[in-house]
Protein backbone atom coordinates (compact mmCIF):
# COMPACT_ATOMS: atom_id res chain seq x y z
CA UNK A 1 0.00 0.00 0.00
CA UNK A 2 1.50 2.94 -1.14
CA UNK A 3 1.89 6.16 1.20
CA UNK A 4 0.71 9.80 1.06
CA UNK A 5 1.67 12.42 3.72
CA UNK A 6 -0.52 15.37 4.17
CA UNK A 7 0.53 18.68 5.17
CA UNK A 8 -1.84 20.64 8.04
CA UNK A 9 -1.55 24.27 7.52
CA UNK A 10 -3.38 25.89 4.16
CA UNK A 11 -3.90 22.21 2.81
CA UNK A 12 -6.34 21.10 5.54
CA UNK A 13 -6.36 23.65 8.28
CA UNK A 14 -7.27 27.12 7.20
CA UNK A 15 -4.27 28.65 9.51
CA UNK A 16 -4.30 32.55 7.43
CA UNK A 17 -8.00 32.41 7.47
CA UNK A 18 -7.69 33.12 11.50
CA UNK A 19 -4.22 34.49 11.27
CA UNK A 20 -5.56 37.00 9.12
CA UNK A 21 -8.72 37.89 11.36
CA UNK A 22 -6.91 37.73 14.22
CA UNK A 23 -3.91 40.05 12.38
CA UNK A 24 -6.51 42.58 12.01
CA UNK A 25 -7.95 42.93 15.33
CA UNK A 26 -5.42 42.59 17.74
CA UNK A 27 -2.83 44.81 15.48
CA UNK A 28 -4.96 46.93 13.47
CA UNK A 29 -3.66 45.62 10.24
CA UNK A 30 -5.40 47.31 7.71
CA UNK A 31 -4.50 44.88 4.52
CA UNK A 32 -6.45 42.93 1.88
CA UNK A 33 -6.02 39.22 2.64
CA UNK A 34 -4.43 38.95 -0.25
CA UNK A 35 -1.95 40.56 0.64
CA UNK A 36 -1.42 38.96 3.92
CA UNK A 37 -1.23 35.98 2.16
CA UNK A 38 1.86 36.88 0.56
CA UNK A 39 3.35 38.91 2.79
CA UNK A 40 6.78 37.88 4.69
CA UNK A 41 5.71 39.31 8.53
CA UNK A 42 9.52 40.05 9.16
CA UNK A 43 10.06 41.94 6.07
CA UNK A 44 7.15 44.05 5.68
CA UNK A 45 5.10 44.24 8.95
CA UNK A 46 8.10 44.10 11.02
CA UNK A 47 6.81 45.92 14.07
CA UNK A 48 4.05 43.14 14.81
CA UNK A 49 6.20 40.13 13.65
CA UNK A 50 7.15 39.44 17.14
CA UNK A 51 4.19 39.63 18.59
CA UNK A 52 2.21 37.72 15.80
CA UNK A 53 4.88 34.62 16.66
CA UNK A 54 3.21 34.94 20.23
CA UNK A 55 0.09 35.00 19.26
CA UNK A 56 -0.01 32.01 17.08
CA UNK A 57 2.35 29.99 19.95
CA UNK A 58 -0.43 30.11 22.16
CA UNK A 59 -1.81 26.99 23.21
CA UNK A 60 -5.59 27.24 21.66
CA UNK A 61 -4.42 29.36 18.45
CA UNK A 62 -4.53 26.51 16.45
CA UNK A 63 -7.81 24.57 17.76
CA UNK A 64 -10.03 26.30 16.26
CA UNK A 65 -9.26 26.58 12.71
CA UNK A 66 -11.73 26.18 9.94
CA UNK A 67 -11.06 23.28 7.44
CA UNK A 68 -8.85 24.56 4.41
CA UNK A 69 -11.89 22.81 2.10
CA UNK A 70 -14.65 20.76 4.00
CA UNK A 71 -13.90 17.98 1.30
CA UNK A 72 -10.73 17.25 2.91
CA UNK A 73 -12.80 14.87 5.25
CA UNK A 74 -14.67 12.63 3.01
CA UNK A 75 -11.49 12.35 -0.19
CA UNK A 76 -9.06 11.98 3.24
CA UNK A 77 -11.31 9.23 4.17
CA UNK A 78 -12.13 7.55 1.05
CA UNK A 79 -8.06 7.71 0.06
CA UNK A 80 -7.18 6.36 3.60
CA UNK A 81 -8.73 2.90 2.36
CA UNK A 82 -6.36 2.91 -0.42
CA UNK A 83 -3.28 4.22 0.79
CA UNK A 84 -1.81 4.44 4.39
CA UNK A 85 -2.30 8.48 5.21
CA UNK A 86 -0.09 10.38 7.52
CA UNK A 87 -0.30 14.02 8.82
CA UNK A 88 3.05 15.83 8.63
CA UNK A 89 2.77 18.86 9.96
CA UNK A 90 6.10 20.89 10.84
CA UNK A 91 4.83 22.18 14.34
CA UNK A 92 8.01 22.46 15.68
CA UNK A 93 8.07 25.88 14.41
CA UNK A 94 5.38 26.77 16.55
CA UNK A 95 5.81 24.53 19.50
CA UNK A 96 2.77 26.14 21.41
CA UNK A 97 0.46 24.44 18.95
CA UNK A 98 1.17 21.02 19.57
CA UNK A 99 -1.99 19.80 21.35
CA UNK A 100 -4.09 22.17 19.52
CA UNK A 101 -3.08 20.45 16.35
CA UNK A 102 -3.46 16.89 17.82
CA UNK A 103 -6.98 17.47 18.90
CA UNK A 104 -8.13 19.76 15.89
CA UNK A 105 -7.07 16.04 14.09
CA UNK A 106 -9.04 13.81 16.42
CA UNK A 107 -12.38 16.23 16.00
CA UNK A 108 -11.61 16.55 12.20
CA UNK A 109 -9.97 13.08 11.17
CA UNK A 110 -11.21 10.83 13.65
CA UNK A 111 -10.74 7.93 11.13
CA UNK A 112 -7.06 8.56 10.92
CA UNK A 113 -4.35 6.54 13.12
CA UNK A 114 -2.48 9.37 15.51
CA UNK A 115 0.20 7.09 15.56
CA UNK A 116 0.48 8.13 11.49
CA UNK A 117 0.88 12.05 12.88
CA UNK A 118 3.80 13.18 12.42
CA UNK A 119 5.00 16.39 14.29
CA UNK A 120 8.07 17.63 12.91
CA UNK A 121 10.17 20.49 10.79
CA UNK A 122 11.90 19.46 8.06
CA UNK A 123 9.90 17.05 6.22
CA UNK A 124 13.23 15.60 4.54
CA UNK A 125 12.54 13.00 6.92
CA UNK A 126 9.56 12.06 6.40
CA UNK A 127 9.21 8.84 4.80
CA UNK A 128 5.86 8.38 2.60
CA UNK A 129 5.46 7.73 -1.42
CA UNK A 130 3.88 11.25 -1.91
CA UNK A 131 3.87 14.67 0.28
CA UNK A 132 0.98 16.89 -0.11
CA UNK A 133 2.54 20.41 0.93
CA UNK A 134 1.89 24.41 -0.40
CA UNK A 135 5.05 24.92 0.95
CA UNK A 136 7.87 24.65 -1.97
CA UNK A 137 10.76 24.74 0.39
CA UNK A 138 9.27 20.99 2.21
CA UNK A 139 8.78 19.70 -1.03
CA UNK A 140 12.00 20.41 -2.26
CA UNK A 141 13.57 18.71 1.08
CA UNK A 142 11.06 15.80 0.92
CA UNK A 143 12.85 12.73 -0.78
CA UNK A 144 9.27 10.93 -2.19
CA UNK A 145 6.82 12.85 -5.15
CA UNK A 146 5.61 16.23 -3.77
CA UNK A 147 2.37 17.06 -4.97
CA UNK A 148 2.12 21.42 -4.57
CA UNK A 149 -1.31 22.41 -2.98
CA UNK A 150 -2.07 25.37 -4.96
CA UNK A 151 -1.72 28.62 -2.67
CA UNK A 152 -1.10 32.31 -4.27
CA UNK A 153 1.84 32.72 -3.00
CA UNK A 154 3.41 29.47 -4.68
CA UNK A 155 1.34 30.42 -7.74
CA UNK A 156 5.14 30.61 -9.80
CA UNK A 157 6.11 27.41 -8.83
CA UNK A 158 6.11 24.56 -11.82
CA UNK A 159 8.31 22.10 -10.18
CA UNK A 160 5.43 19.77 -8.47
CA UNK A 161 2.20 18.88 -9.66
CA UNK A 162 -0.82 20.89 -8.38
CA UNK A 163 -3.96 20.47 -6.75
CA UNK A 164 -6.23 23.30 -5.94
CA UNK A 165 -8.77 21.32 -4.03
CA UNK A 166 -9.57 18.58 -2.64
CA UNK A 167 -11.57 17.26 -5.39
CA UNK A 168 -8.36 17.02 -7.35
CA UNK A 169 -6.42 15.37 -4.62
CA UNK A 170 -9.07 12.86 -5.17
CA UNK A 171 -8.91 13.13 -8.83
CA UNK A 172 -5.06 12.69 -8.62
CA UNK A 173 -5.23 9.96 -6.43
CA UNK A 174 -8.61 7.64 -7.33
CA UNK A 175 -8.34 8.43 -11.04
CA UNK A 176 -11.64 6.11 -11.75
CA UNK A 177 -14.41 6.94 -9.05
CA UNK A 178 -14.94 3.81 -7.28
CA UNK A 179 -18.57 3.19 -6.62
CA UNK B 1 25.88 12.70 5.07
CA UNK B 2 24.49 9.94 7.11
CA UNK B 3 21.71 10.27 9.42
CA UNK B 4 20.91 8.52 13.05
CA UNK B 5 17.09 8.85 14.49
CA UNK B 6 17.53 9.01 18.27
CA UNK B 7 14.69 7.60 20.34
CA UNK B 8 14.17 9.48 23.33
CA UNK B 9 12.56 7.59 26.46
CA UNK B 10 15.04 4.54 27.83
CA UNK B 11 17.90 5.90 25.36
CA UNK B 12 18.52 9.03 26.36
CA UNK B 13 15.74 10.18 28.81
CA UNK B 14 15.08 8.06 31.95
CA UNK B 15 11.39 7.71 31.80
CA UNK B 16 11.54 4.60 33.68
CA UNK B 17 13.05 5.94 36.80
CA UNK B 18 10.53 8.55 37.14
CA UNK B 19 7.73 6.69 36.22
CA UNK B 20 8.74 3.84 38.42
CA UNK B 21 9.68 6.51 41.65
CA UNK B 22 6.02 7.73 41.34
CA UNK B 23 4.34 4.51 40.73
CA UNK B 24 5.46 3.32 43.76
CA UNK B 25 4.47 6.85 45.84
CA UNK B 26 1.06 7.55 43.64
CA UNK B 27 0.15 4.15 43.74
CA UNK B 28 1.83 2.07 46.66
CA UNK B 29 3.33 -0.33 43.90
CA UNK B 30 5.37 -2.35 45.65
CA UNK B 31 7.65 -4.54 43.11
CA UNK B 32 11.36 -3.77 42.00
CA UNK B 33 12.51 -1.54 39.43
CA UNK B 34 13.32 -4.55 37.23
CA UNK B 35 10.31 -6.55 37.46
CA UNK B 36 8.56 -2.49 36.86
CA UNK B 37 10.85 -2.29 33.49
CA UNK B 38 10.04 -5.68 32.34
CA UNK B 39 5.97 -5.47 33.65
CA UNK B 40 3.37 -5.15 31.17
CA UNK B 41 1.06 -2.94 33.22
CA UNK B 42 -2.83 -3.58 31.71
CA UNK B 43 -1.55 -7.32 32.37
CA UNK B 44 0.09 -7.50 35.24
CA UNK B 45 -0.93 -4.83 37.38
CA UNK B 46 -4.51 -3.65 35.67
CA UNK B 47 -5.83 -2.08 38.78
CA UNK B 48 -3.49 0.88 38.29
CA UNK B 49 -2.92 1.07 34.54
CA UNK B 50 -5.23 3.55 33.81
CA UNK B 51 -4.55 6.15 36.35
CA UNK B 52 -0.91 5.20 35.50
CA UNK B 53 -1.17 6.34 32.01
CA UNK B 54 -2.70 9.70 33.28
CA UNK B 55 -0.10 10.54 35.18
CA UNK B 56 2.31 10.57 32.51
CA UNK B 57 0.08 12.38 30.20
CA UNK B 58 0.26 14.83 33.46
CA UNK B 59 2.05 18.15 31.41
CA UNK B 60 5.34 18.14 33.24
CA UNK B 61 5.67 14.54 33.56
CA UNK B 62 8.33 14.41 31.34
CA UNK B 63 9.78 17.42 32.21
CA UNK B 64 12.28 16.51 34.54
CA UNK B 65 13.67 13.25 33.79
CA UNK B 66 16.95 12.19 34.16
CA UNK B 67 19.18 11.40 31.31
CA UNK B 68 19.62 7.83 30.73
CA UNK B 69 23.24 8.35 30.58
CA UNK B 70 24.97 11.16 31.16
CA UNK B 71 27.23 10.41 27.89
CA UNK B 72 24.63 10.64 25.63
CA UNK B 73 25.15 14.83 25.70
CA UNK B 74 28.68 14.89 24.34
CA UNK B 75 28.39 11.82 22.56
CA UNK B 76 25.14 13.16 20.55
CA UNK B 77 27.44 16.53 20.37
CA UNK B 78 30.43 14.51 18.67
CA UNK B 79 28.10 12.36 16.52
CA UNK B 80 26.35 15.84 15.49
CA UNK B 81 29.53 17.06 13.31
CA UNK B 82 29.81 13.89 11.36
CA UNK B 83 25.95 12.50 10.72
CA UNK B 84 22.41 14.46 10.60
CA UNK B 85 20.63 13.82 14.01
CA UNK B 86 17.01 13.46 14.15
CA UNK B 87 15.62 12.97 17.52
CA UNK B 88 12.21 10.39 16.70
CA UNK B 89 10.21 9.93 19.97
CA UNK B 90 6.61 8.12 19.74
CA UNK B 91 4.86 10.94 21.47
CA UNK B 92 1.71 10.82 20.03
CA UNK B 93 1.12 7.36 22.67
CA UNK B 94 1.35 10.45 25.47
CA UNK B 95 -0.28 13.95 23.96
CA UNK B 96 -0.10 15.30 27.18
CA UNK B 97 4.28 15.08 27.26
CA UNK B 98 4.25 17.22 23.95
CA UNK B 99 5.45 20.39 25.60
CA UNK B 100 7.77 18.71 28.30
CA UNK B 101 9.82 16.40 25.79
CA UNK B 102 9.86 19.85 23.30
CA UNK B 103 11.67 21.61 26.47
CA UNK B 104 13.41 18.72 27.74
CA UNK B 105 15.41 18.60 24.08
CA UNK B 106 16.22 22.61 24.63
CA UNK B 107 17.21 21.84 27.66
CA UNK B 108 19.75 18.63 27.81
CA UNK B 109 20.70 19.04 23.80
CA UNK B 110 21.12 22.56 22.87
CA UNK B 111 23.23 22.20 20.41
CA UNK B 112 20.85 20.17 18.16
CA UNK B 113 18.33 21.48 15.87
CA UNK B 114 14.61 21.37 17.28
CA UNK B 115 13.73 21.27 13.33
CA UNK B 116 14.90 17.58 13.43
CA UNK B 117 13.16 16.63 16.05
CA UNK B 118 9.97 14.11 15.96
CA UNK B 119 7.06 13.50 17.47
CA UNK B 120 5.66 10.43 15.98
CA UNK B 121 3.75 6.99 16.46
CA UNK B 122 5.17 4.55 14.22
CA UNK B 123 8.71 5.24 13.45
CA UNK B 124 8.27 3.49 9.89
CA UNK B 125 7.80 6.85 8.55
CA UNK B 126 10.85 8.05 9.89
CA UNK B 127 13.44 8.38 7.24
CA UNK B 128 17.19 8.01 8.33
CA UNK B 129 19.97 6.13 7.86
CA UNK B 130 19.95 4.65 11.53
CA UNK B 131 17.80 4.48 14.47
CA UNK B 132 18.59 4.09 17.80
CA UNK B 133 16.06 3.05 20.03
CA UNK B 134 14.80 -0.01 22.57
CA UNK B 135 11.72 -0.65 21.24
CA UNK B 136 12.02 -4.12 19.36
CA UNK B 137 8.51 -3.55 17.14
CA UNK B 138 10.01 0.12 16.30
CA UNK B 139 13.17 -1.31 15.32
CA UNK B 140 11.48 -3.80 12.99
CA UNK B 141 8.86 -1.20 11.54
CA UNK B 142 11.63 1.29 10.70
CA UNK B 143 13.12 1.09 6.62
CA UNK B 144 16.77 1.83 7.66
CA UNK B 145 19.25 -0.16 9.72
CA UNK B 146 18.43 -0.39 13.42
CA UNK B 147 20.42 -0.53 16.73
CA UNK B 148 19.20 -1.94 19.55
CA UNK B 149 19.94 0.42 22.86
CA UNK B 150 19.76 -2.30 25.46
CA UNK B 151 16.95 -2.85 27.92
CA UNK B 152 16.16 -5.80 30.09
CA UNK B 153 12.94 -6.34 28.46
CA UNK B 154 14.57 -6.07 25.17
CA UNK B 155 17.78 -8.57 26.41
CA UNK B 156 16.39 -11.98 24.14
CA UNK B 157 16.25 -9.80 20.80
CA UNK B 158 19.00 -10.69 18.95
CA UNK B 159 18.01 -9.16 16.10
CA UNK B 160 20.09 -6.27 16.08
CA UNK B 161 23.27 -4.54 16.59
CA UNK B 162 22.92 -4.14 20.20
CA UNK B 163 24.09 -0.80 22.48
CA UNK B 164 24.71 -0.65 25.78
CA UNK B 165 25.51 2.95 26.80
CA UNK B 166 26.14 5.79 25.09
CA UNK B 167 30.03 4.87 24.95
CA UNK B 168 29.11 2.02 22.94
CA UNK B 169 26.83 4.14 20.55
CA UNK B 170 30.36 6.48 19.81
CA UNK B 171 32.50 3.38 19.25
CA UNK B 172 29.89 2.38 16.85
CA UNK B 173 29.40 5.15 15.03
CA UNK B 174 32.85 7.25 14.98
CA UNK B 175 35.32 4.10 15.68
CA UNK B 176 38.36 5.72 15.23
CA UNK B 177 39.07 8.54 18.02
CA UNK B 178 39.07 11.53 16.23
CA UNK B 179 41.12 13.76 18.74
Amino acid sequence: MKSIAVDMDQVIADFIGKAYESAKVRFNLDITKEEFEKAKLEVDYPHIAKDFFLMINEPDFFRDFELEDPDAVLVLKELSEHYEIYIATAAMDVPGCFNAKYEWLLEHFPFLNPAHFIFCGDKKVVKADYLIDDNVRQLQSFTGEGILYSQSYNEDCNEFKRVRNWKEVRELFLPVKSK
